[in-house]
């Protein structure tokens, strides 16, 4: 029996989000129907992050146990002739029986992109939130910075998660222009039911000039939903990387 | 009666082609429908550029005659209240009775996106053609610059085209790295039947090593198209600009 590390890239438009559900199609599944047509056993797909329908990834992680002869590097080959294609084996490794793709990973990073202009731009709709007004980027930053550090995260979570302690660390964020996008980037070691989702759309409301970027220290403080911001929509969100010790 | 010339960009990939067709859903149609329903008149849309089935634009340009108090600032509003969210009016600018869209263009640009990796990234599959095998840029931007003149580029048309000539002129052609994409980019004062297409198959065949940048010269000369490349898929191309004189 191996232990199969699979780095997977999805385009979330078309999925119920990641996980397998009685209604509904999640991506999970996908795969499971993948891997019984290339390994001819019914496995658990075991995913290191939830996504939620509308949601993508470019460095989602699930581990499998199976019994297979074929190599390592010719398993996301394999598991791409079967698989639909907005949904991609990125890579495939072998892993040590304890390992897990959720209680291993040290970090998580997620980046979401608004489109900000006059009008939408159609090939975006899919993979952006828009925004027409004008974005202070440099505000956002600024206030992205107020989520570094270790913190009670109870304000920017959704209730429906199954968490049980609502601090989390946040190493790194940050606001920029990217081509077309402004995009909020942010890695932490975990992060809360719509997390990432509930911050972007706090910044955008400093971004528009609601807020002050000092103001997520108090929102924090509050431990209160109402005072962050809304949801903004799934499909600006996309997690694009999940790290695990050597 | 007002002539009012139309920034568009769109998503091609729900239909075939900008040109209202018997036989399923053409761009113009849908922007014919969307007049109707703001205009109540039966418009004809002069379209700047036939695109094929598949293709993208992020500035083609139409012209409509209308009867209409709607400023014209408010015009691309009022049809994107309409239109699908896979098609985006992005301005809208009145000119002078004997301008025509096609024939008033000085210039047309276009890129061509081409993700080149070990692995498709599904969230750009539609707006990009995939290789996987290694791409040499500096040769594929030294063969580009072949192009760059005028010339007769009966090699680079495939049959089917109505153009009276197949001489073209090509002001400016490169070849870059972009994001994740390998990005052909071109502009000229006009272009022949799926010639883009042809110009970037030809450029992939010398970005793996099949052919030389200098064989780009030999090709034009030959007006032959068996000898230049394959016409690249369709979803890799993109209208990008339409200029006019002021």
């Amino acid at each position: 029996m191996k232990h199969i590390l699979l780095t997977i890239a999805y385009d979330g438009t078309n999925y119920n989000g990641w996980q397998r559900q009685p209604n509904g199609m999640g991506i999970q599944e996908k795969i499971e129907e993948a891997c019984y047509k290339i390994f001819r056993q019914n496995l658990k797909v075991i995913g290191a992050s939830r996504t939620d329908t509308g949601v993508h990834a470019l460095g989602q992680r699930a581990l499998i146990h199976v019994d297979t002869n074929i190599p390592e590097d010719r398993i996301p080959y394999a598991l791409n002739s079967v698989l639909p294609e907005d949904i991609v084996i990125r890579d495939a490794k072998e892993v040590c029986e304890d390992f897990h793709p959720r209680y291993s990973a040290i970090n998580k990073t997620y980046y979401y992109q608004i489109l900000n202009g006059r009008f939408p731009i159609p090939q975006y709709r899919k993979i952006s939130a828009f925004i027409s007004s004008h974005l202070d980027i440099d505000a956002m930053h600024e206030a992205a910075q107020y989520f570094v550090g270790t913190h009670d995260f109870a304000a920017f979570c959704s209730t429906g998660g199954s968490a049980k302690t609502t601090v989390r660390t946040i190493y790194r964020a940050s606001v920029q222009k990217e081509g077309p996008f402004v995009t909020f980037k942010v890695t932490g070691n975990g992060f809360l039911y719509n997390m990432v989702r509930i911050m972007t759309g706090t910044l955008i409301e400093i971004g528009l000039g609601k807020k002050e970027p000092s103001d997520i220290k108090q929102i924090i403080l509050s431990k209160d939903r109402n005072l962050a911001g809304k949801t903004a929509p799934p499909q600006g969100l996309t997690l694009i990387e999940i790290q695990y010790e050597e």
